[in-house]
């Protein structure tokens, strides 16, 4: 599920649905991690792979804290 | 201490220095994991401040940690 940003009805949370297949921590670049907010009431982790693809990752997955920790760990 | 690109010397990394100074939660929307990989060897977190600027925080501070965990929590 690609990430896709919303405008209408002032809504300003940037994932619609979230990616909850595991990815492996190789294939990602980055993890950005937006806190919720008076924009978006959600947690949003945000993956940016490998080849530029954005995805969603749901907050409450194990896999998502652990990929996290990973990249601090690597 | 901002966060600063590199071009010169085909070095990738963005961050020059890290600001270690512990910098509330609430203070900050979002935080962005970079990966160590070819183009910057080292592990990279960007504070992107409720102000829009960003700044470069120091992966092995725990009070790092325990804020990229906070964000997940709140």
């Amino acid at each position: 599920k690609a990430l896709v940003k919303t405008e209408e009805k002032g809504l300003q949370c940037l994932c619609i649905s979230t990616h909850s297949k595991f990815i492996p921590p190789k294939a990602i670049q980055n993890v950005r991690l937006n806190q919720r907010g008076p924009r978006c009431k959600n947690v949003e982790i945000i993956a940016m792979l490998k080849g530029g693809q954005q995805l969603c990752l749901d907050p409450t997955a194990p896999w998502v804290r652990l990929t996290v920790k990973a990249i601090f760990a690597r």
